[in-house]
């Protein structure tokens, strides 16, 4: 799984779309400028009977969440609960209140969450043509503040490529393409407009959680891969916002060249769409396969991490 | 401003309102039940030309964020960063990826955050007549998963109470009640209508913020104050979720009695209302004051924490 | 791996010794009140060259530190570095002086470390009869702190049961008694002593951090292993403080039974024994084997950690 | 407070001596080469009764630690205790043992700690010539690690400067110099030997402690001032290591030029001189005024933390 010696990201997405420079130079938002005041009231008018939904997983769970290999799962502890009361490390406030207090502990993209378009980089520069060194100590341009600030309100579409593959989840380095989802979209009879916020379910997720998939060693997850046509649909349709139920929202490895994460380079430093990983589709999904209906409002807010290289975020999605 | 001897929350409230089984024994949502399918159509009906504002503060600030005394603010790390690369703790990925990743610290009510129902209690029994002891080790009953899980979502009203009475911000321990509530909105030419979820502008996190107030010994807040009246126009206007611009939604202290955070007790504990805490109310405010237009779609989705006393959120509202 | 129903703890040791009352109700160390003065002296004696070893693990490592399943690895993070001041996020003090700072994350029995006497219970009561609900929120009773206050310095013994076994670590599930104690002893021309720390080495942690033996499911560490007449050894012999280079100090289960973790039962809850766990002994027992030397003076003194269950400790051992 | 403006810690030292390269150019422990095997058993010969001190402040404290301003106090959160086995959140092991675990976070130079020489810089390099940028993401050179392998051993002496002015403790900003250590030294009747580990006791920790003194704006405290003389001394002497009961081992700032923290300059990266901050003297320092001896053995071992600026310690000192 090592990368061909002469091939490079650089060489690799020498011919793909770029659009630094193109929302001015100090952009840190990318492809979210395409979702408009007016974006915001497209998505609203596909609503019809207001059913809710939130897609972001549980955090620190007693199990262990799950995570992307080289990081470790969040952690939750009690400040304050009743027995610690009991045994004298509190008092009740004057009129008699108690309370329960507790920390959280976990990496900025911990669980369900949004990247900033600088986590990743090559060649020295993130999106927009910020220096790398900007990510030194603290992000201090395209971090996920200018992103949490917006937040990503529009039209959702959820296309669900395992039950159109008729599986609960993909497999193991599976992979699909934009035509698949062009044609997932067909079979599901809902159509992916320009700037539509996309959702894709692979179940992965969902099989992590249940402990029918597993990360150890050689962790490769299903999901898109690169293609130059790919990255130029992408660009043509103006996706803003890429949200799946996998740990990094792609194939982990190319399957010919054996790169890492080429869509982390090619759709969110190169054209700034905003990835938001490790969402919880199932539930949504049900619902969609039962009434027919794939499209709705989506609105995600995350964390206003200051200097953040992510923010957890729970998105609702509205039917 | 200790408690008069005799006075205790049980004795205070022994005639207010209380809605525990109303939404059966096993309710974990309490007032959230208010906010039907169709009260998410309503708040959409509000929207007019799809201008979004996010709500949540910054959180893990250099500075040290504003936490309410006994908490302490939450805090951010950088894991790996590009200086990290160049010294050798990282390598690139296959292709050359780099990346920044990141850490954070924090109460699971850091920033802008939903309390669960079970946060507060008094004579051992929680919302909806769980026992304190579920609290032990992390929350067991009433914590913030069921509200994470469901979202908050409909029409929210602004009440700019700090406007209303031509201040930047309300004075140290200032209080008001829902009358006054009554007559701003009255002032602001909106209507409070039954299950709206209110935002109540004071001004004091701005203050915080901008240094012009300060948490130390003796503080107090201003903010709604603690009469049985306030506690049935709460219960009848079936107000489903509390939101302000303080650390703690209420005024501190109760000024009669010096019992402290009744309102914790009235409205959350016995009557099940959500209280959104430390929101970022003033960029909102100004557009509101700007326009005239004081209502709009409200949607707050706080973090799924396992086991939480509440989560963290970063509600967005839509105008 | 299964207990046998009938089985317990409390049947088990209803004849072991018992040293509860021994030294007082209020006594929090044990058996470390064997360590007198005169002790730390006759440990001085030992002393012949002044060469200094440190038998602490590395922690917070960027592999992952060993640690028994259920903890999590400590975990070390970079507030302030160079970078951080070439990105404008730190500023030099006035003179110039920059500065490197850092923070670690773990548990309180992260790395090596002494146990609390506290920190294991069966029957609801602690060490010396303290009841189990003292450690609730935090160790009010047989907590770290009196340990910390009083240091572990005395007169210590290398076993090296692995080189003994002529193996460079024990195998998994692999046990000894304290007759194999006595054996090694003898064929190390070295006497255990009445009041001897006992340090016990198995290579056991050498073998984890080489990557030749791993934490997995059905975790397994060879160690002592319970009888009755180990217990009473222990007692007679005054044994103040047991160390080894494993994560639990004994074999994880008694091969019979299937009873977990006994010793810490029979000789920390009963006796008061100081345990000290994941000690790093290769380095000195590759030494005493050059120098047939296996007795030294020991210094032990675990972190103040306030209402703690442990506190990590880097013992000096010095021949 | 402003330092001259033509005034830097370059030209401030220019002609102070300096010991890089001195024991190699990968040199990473500087002056504790001065504590050999002989110095060790030198430490040894000074105990008398073998009486224990152990010199660590308690950390993780339920009031807050004492911190130097800009870090921020250890936190310490239960992970299980009884309550949370009560309350379903653990089971019980096979045979019936139950147990307390708890986690810790803090700057790895919390409570009393020992600071690796690469801590603090000036002219972008560390002791021994060492880079800058080798502190980035981690330690590199001049960490902690090879302080805390080695360990800090040999024969202490305790100047009690508060007692010797007649003062519980120091004056914020009062200053003091070698002369006064010697003077000290001779009113105590202990000798300042070559290779002698100094504690200094300012009586402060105490003060901070006791709530007498407090950290806020402005903080100044009182300790050693820089001159070239005594820089001079401490490298004539030999001096291993300097430990004393305040944040910072030396005054905050230069009374004269207003820079700060020169000795960590001028003593530590320069000479190699380790520091040990935040000790707890006051007992050691009574026991010592009773007995009229001032020597005895000294042992620190920081915790081993990788890549770490520093280590949590808890000395002990026998006499």
């Amino acid at each position: 799984m090592s990368a061909t010696d002469a091939m490079t990201l650089g060489r690799l997405l020498a011919d793909a779309p770029n659009r630094w420079s193109h929302w001015g130079a100090d952009d840190e938002v990318g492809a979210l400028n395409y979702l408009t005041a007016e974006e915001v009231k497209r998505g609203m008018a596909t609503v019809r009977d207001g059913r809710t939904f939130t897609l972001g997983v549980p955090i620190a769970t007693h199990e262990g969440d799950a995570v992307f290999p080289g990081r470790w799962p969040a952690k939750h502890f009690m400040v304050a609960d009743k027995a610690g009361f009991e045994n004298g490390h509190w008092h009740p406030l004057p009129g008699g209140l108690e309370f329960a207090d507790d920390y959280v502990t976990g990496f900025a993209q911990a669980g369900t969450h949004c990247d900033a378009l600088g986590h990743m980089w090559f060649d020295d520069t993130l999106w927009n043509g910020f220096a790398a060194s900007s990510t030194n100590g603290g992000m201090t341009k395209a971090g996920i503040m200018p992103i949490a600030e917006r937040g990503i309100v529009g039209r959702g579409v959820l296309l669900d490529i395992a039950r159109f593959r008729g599986k609960p989840a993909l497999d193991r380095a599976e992979t699909f393409t934009h035509h698949d989802l062009m044609e997932c979209a067909r079979a599901q009879a809902v159509e992916i407009l320009p700037r539509s916020i996309l959702l894709i379910r692979t179940g992965w997720v969902g099989a992590l959680a249940a402990g029918r998939e597993s990360i150890g060693e050689n962790y490769w997850e299903p999901g898109l891969t690169f293609s130059l046509d790919l990255v130029r649909w992408f660009d043509e349709m103006q996706i803003p916002s890429l949200v799946t139920d996998t740990l990094a929202n792609e194939t982990t490895y190319e399957p010919g060249s054996g790169l890492m994460l080429v869509l982390h380079a090619a759709l969110m430093r190169n054209l700034g769409v905003v990835f938001t990983e490790m969402a919880s589709l199932d539930v949504l999904a049900a619902d969609c396969a039962a009434d027919r209906r794939y499209e709705g409002f989506y609105c995600a807010s995350p964390a206003k991490v200051s200097k953040g290289t992510g923010g957890s975020a729970n998105p609702v999605f509205i039917k």
